[in-house]
């Protein structure tokens, strides 16, 4: 396989799993379902679920028990977006090219149905440990369990920069802490959470950690560089939106030459992080590159 | 101790354990922190930790490794309230007399803090299971954990009911379902994490497990009750608001002497619930009573 069928095959794999948690019986709150699972269930790339699993996939080969964090985490993820784009956050009227959640359904159900996909991915997570009996995996799925926590608590505290300093001069100090965080934190968290449960070494962690700070950076400045000139029909959502937001982004700041620069450099620090790998580690240098050169 | 003396014991215990978590360093989102301290810190009446406290006294003396399982609940129980008051929900601007969280910060930092009060509770109990040697505990504190992700789903279908039907006739069994998911849930979990803690067995599960369910029934009428005809100085929000939004109440729906039969009822059920432990039981009777005979 190469390395798009090799991930055409993940997003597909990580689509079945988060077929299963999805609720389609009659109930009272059947709209709020229909709600969180208009989120879930879309196109989308699944970068963090497929970043985990490959991290895994460095030490060990069976990437089955890695399945209830990767679903966690991209329920995370969305609810992420969907608080997001409300109408008190970034009032975002489309994503993925389909009308935002709110938009969609109302402002209440996107509101409650971020919130029970928050919940939802601790309660697959407190399934998977009910159901371990082997106390050295239960202990690496307690701390990848810690490690998801410290993520959404990392993430919703730089959404909350991004949002309390929108329309301001903010510091380099400032918008780096926002990235690290807002963007930052899930894909850290994902790439460490598949390393902890395949119980990889401190050094290996370490060595991790350093490439999903440089990707994770690298996935900001490229949706930087792609809200300034991306092509609005492949991106879903209309171009030059932040600039006329006031936003300060890679590109608003530092121009487009110099983010398209800062992009190369960051990918091919990232790279660099993980040569010591060599063939284990390809798929996760394409993972880089097409992070580097995706168009939406 | 009295039950009053004891009750203000607990309330003292569990703000001093509340206290540990509040984040009070300078960082980008020391406003976000300050958003979560203002709802978490507050005169409260801590209800649902204190259940937890003495469901788990039926059965054990040491209460210690019940405290972040009962911060835990009070943190998710701040964060409903704060999205229960924004704008797009209940749209509330005063609650225990003081102004709601939106209200004293802004939307987008009540709808974050109330976000990362949900993902700390995790976070906090992640940090409990890290520390757990003990693979009994350890498998008692999972299904605590578990109960827990349990209890906040239903919380949140139940309050996704009560908004979607808010000023149209519903069915007393839709009416019945909401109040068992929205007030119902927390109550009934935080009953039982404490029986589950302290490992108490299937029957007497059953039986705290009834109990839960009839005083959380009676403190939804009560609050219905006050709702209509409380003191607004003690209760520190407006009354009649209920009436004027069209929303169905147990007073709305069956009128005020009927629901003061049926808290009459409720609670009489509860007491018959737990006759069976004697004095061990007296601290639950009295609470029970003491959400009956409540002023706020």
């Amino acid at each position: 396989m190469n390395f798009k069928e090799e991930l055409s095959e993940y997003v597909k794999i990580v689509n079945n799993e988060l077929e299963k948690y999805v609720r389609r019986e009659e109930c009272p709150e059947t709209k709020l379902n229909s709600s969180m699972e208009y989120s879930l269930i879309s196109s989308a790339k699944r970068l963090r679920p497929i970043l985990m699993i490959s991290s895994y996939k460095l030490f060990k080969k069976d990437f089955e028990s890695v399945f209830p964090y990767a679903v966690a985490m991209e329920m995370i993820h969305n609810f992420s977006l969907i608080h997001d784009d409300l109408p008190a956050i970034d009032n975002d009227d489309l994503r993925h090219g389909k009308p935002t959640n709110h938009k969609m359904f109302n402002e209440p159900t996107a509101i409650l149905a971020g919130d029970a996909l928050l919940n939802n991915a601790y309660l697959v997570i407190s399934e998977d440990l009910k159901k371990e009996n082997n106390p050295e995996r239960l202990k690496l799925k307690i701390n990848a369990f810690s490690e998801l926590t410290f993520g959404v608590d990392r993430m919703i505290a730089g959404e909350y920069v991004d949002t309390e300093f929108e329309g301001q001069e903010i510091s380099n100090e400032y918008l780096e802490y926002m990235h690290n965080n807002k963007t930052g934190a899930l894909i850290r968290a994902s790439v460490r959470i598949g390393a902890i449960l395949a119980g990889a070494g401190k050094t290996d962690l370490e060595k991790l950690t350093n490439y999903a700070e440089k990707i994770g950076l690298a996935f900001q400045i490229k949706d930087d560089i792609l809200s300034e000139i991306g092509d609005e029909k492949i991106l879903g959502k209309p171009v030059g939106n932040d600039r006329k937001l006031g936003k300060v982004t890679f590109v608003t700041k530092y121009g487009l030459e110099e983010a398209k620069k800062m992009l190369d450099d960051v990918t091919n620090e990232a790279l660099n992080k993980i040569e010591g790998y060599k063939e284990k580690g390809e798929f996760l240098k394409e993972l880089a590159l097409y992070i580097k050169n995706r168009e939406k």
